[in-house]
């Protein structure tokens, strides 16, 4: 579908790192809405390469930044508004890391430096995107930004371990930043708290698939996909969304509103027998 | 704008009282997206004879249908299949009345024949039209299904009165149907809280412009209009939030997530003076 | 134990049924904490009997009326007042009942006359009953009431049915009349939201069974019992709870903030070998 | 009043400044309700002397830590059980600094460094203590933690700054960590989310006397004390609350669930004349 949703806009996606990334899918969805994106991820993931089949097909420049790194930030808003001529009107924020989780640490033996940098890349880099736009001034009236989370900000899933904590810090600081910012600008901030979904860095969590299949089970229309989710993400860079702010948005078939589903309680009781 | 984002789906649209109504703006909204219509009201709802303007505004009929008659229901759903020739898509539910409000008794004082009404018309209609409908197995896989609640179903505002209640019925009715709506036909049930409106039925709440003017210094944004609502029941009857359900999703331009706005702590301390 | 938690306090104790009932178990509690109580319950369930042992135990008269009738509670309220000499520092309200779900009606087909009666019954009867209290002045100031809830207010359990419904306005009706009386009289009411519990009355349930283990494998500490609720209760009508009013407790060995146990996924992975 | 709620318990009091502190009051408290205590700070903080004053009335020595290091948490761990004799029952964490808020940065123009620092010290602290306390399985089956958090973590206020993210994290180790320590030893944690309070600590957060008069007048009840607060936090330390647990319980006269009350509508309708 071309709805032209996006026409006229220009946007920033940080973190599509290869094609069963959200942020790719989200890319590709708004270049097809009409808008005009930069493209920009860790240096460290550029190199993997795979980024520049999407720069192509979205026809946009791919600009490295280290989200902890306030001199790149500057510098991907300059160039970005170099390349439109003009403000952004959205951004997609897409980045999660940690390296307590790749190494397989149990939340009660988390190494507290790997914590913080988790802390950092994964949730205060929001409030790091967010500064380097308001200090410039970089983010179009009525502007729109999304980062992503997961309800393990809100409920315990074991395997998801310090994320969720860093979820629940990344909310939090989208409804500040998000107050803040809609007072100035009316720029508004949400989140969209996913499915869990089957990217390249969903699978590094421990039990993923276990996960994926209890939440499968556990929601009225199964998982959102990477595509679905990112229609709901143009929609929120759209003008049809305009009065939503510092929400939290749950894109996930039903499943944070079920306690528990007949689907569950048959496997279960397969389970005991 | 025109997105085509309805072209077709067809659509049941209840509680268009007049041109200030949500229900008007999103049956304007939707038929300017490409959506056929058919709208309902209550008979004597309908006496007033305003709605024949928008009827012929978005070239739709006209079906009586008074909310706690299954038989209304019944008619309505068979004429609005009979008349679309296939199933439908999308139905919107805005849909209240109060006569403890509208008689001015305190919440402590209400009458409870006049409260079971409130609830019975209010809240336990969206069962009913659910239900009728499921009976029939009128709606399309993957419909959508949209009522229109208010922030008082989660926190006391006390000149809202007995509605407060009556919203988190509705609010539950939501979930609980549509966990089963979705399981069995993947169709989507939502409820969007939206910011207090200058509508004929709001007003009939005592002290509603006090209301108005706290909710407007305590958004970012402000609040949201109609006119914007009806841009977010458009995108929930679109394919484009298709995993979206059982979801109560504030429109309310971030009124929800703020403890206290400056412009309120402001308007105090001058108060206080 | 024995704290004296209650010297000096007089209750009204709604729903004990037989000795598995928590109202049964929070009468025992409040007694063994110094309290004077009051027993009542609807006049059919005063006919099995049972309760005339509790009264005996608990040294209270048993004074029968039905919630949904304002002469027999302002009966029940002027009784508990004469026998106390003054007025009643604390309710608990445990009172529940559903047509629909006795009769093994799906959700989906619901009698609405049913309905409306399982509302009125296990809902609006908070309302009736602090309207009563309210009419005659007849808390203390700093008084307490307390009505029992269950999750499913706020998530979907399939086999709870219409009573998740009920549950979701009665604790509307806490949060708004709690608004009101507390403003009036520093009077609080919250509700507790409760473990589900092999009482008499839960065993209507379809499925309650499953439920049961569900939730004891989901919490971290298990699901919590009637005798421990009977504590929460006791405290909350406690001096030492004075500044908890308008809230829903969750009583249920953490399982309302788990997204899935490390059990329930065991579970299911055996399930689908 | 003396209860003996927590004859035989032994706990760890983290964070009594002075005589106006949560937890200096929970600390005497706790003892009049028949607890042994160990009380701790930050040597920064001890050095102002007053502790001694609150060591003397509750017959505890203090034992300094640094909760951002972990030695020092160990240290403090081993010679609480050394004085008692064995394990822990209880632990108040009521610890929150930043340097942003200290030093008037507004919450777009903050310091990440100091952030950093106050993300560990006022929520990451509460991990560290878990963890050395898990590790030296240090606490007692069924034993009890509770953290100090504020409703900021929920929504915004602006002039709270960082520290609403603060505590937002706080609020979800509390989930992650409680779920864990649940599961293995039956150990609670929760937070208690307490009214705006007028101690040194709070004092520090520009804005804070119109917070607390908001509050006010926005609360049924009004704000809840410091001393409530300590009944609530000793409730919590005792075996009648066995069953609670990854719990944010608001404390706050009904603060949470008030959309608008009559005494703000008042004085903004006089605030605009």
């Amino acid at each position: 579908m071309a709805n032209n949703l996006l026409q006229g806009k220009r946007g920033i996606i940080f973190g599509a790192l290869d094609e069963k990334s959200i942020a790719w899918k989200t890319a590709l969805k708004c270049h097809e809405q009409g808008a005009q994106l930069v493209l920009t991820n860790a240096p460290v993931a550029l190199r993997m390469g795979e980024i520049n089949k999407l720069a192509e097909a979205v026809n946009a420049p791919v600009i490295p930044a280290d989200v902890t790194n306030m001199d790149d930030l500057k510098n991907l808003f300059e160039q970005a508004q170099a390349h439109f001529g003009g403000k952004i009107d959205f951004v997609l924020h897409s980045i999660g890391m940690s390296l307590n989780v790749r190494k397989g640490k149990h939340y009660t033996e988390i190494n507290y430096e790997w914590n913080q940098k988790s802390l950092d890349i994964s949730a205060m880099s929001l409030h790091r995107v967010l500064r380097t736009a308001w200090d410039m001034d970089a983010i179009s009236e009525w502007g729109s930004v999304v980062a992503l989370s997961y309800i393990a900000a809100q409920r315990v899933f074991p395997d998801y371990n310090e994320m969720a904590d860093a979820k629940a810090l990344l909310e939090s600081v989208a409804r500040s930043f998000g107050y803040h910012y809609g007072v100035r600008n009316k720029v508004r901030v949400n989140t969209i708290s996913q499915s869990p979904t089957r990217t390249t860095a969903g699978s590094g969590v421990k039990g993923f698939d276990g996960f994926i299949d209890y939440a499968e089970k556990m929601s009225p229309l199964g998982n959102a996909s990477a595509d679905d989710c990112a229609n709901y993400c143009a929609f929120m860079f759209s003008d049809m969304s305009r009065y939503i702010t510092m929400q939290n948005l749950f894109h996930d078939g039903g499943f944070s509103f079920v306690g528990v589903s007949e689907a569950v309680v048959k496997t279960i009781e397969e389970g005991q027998q």
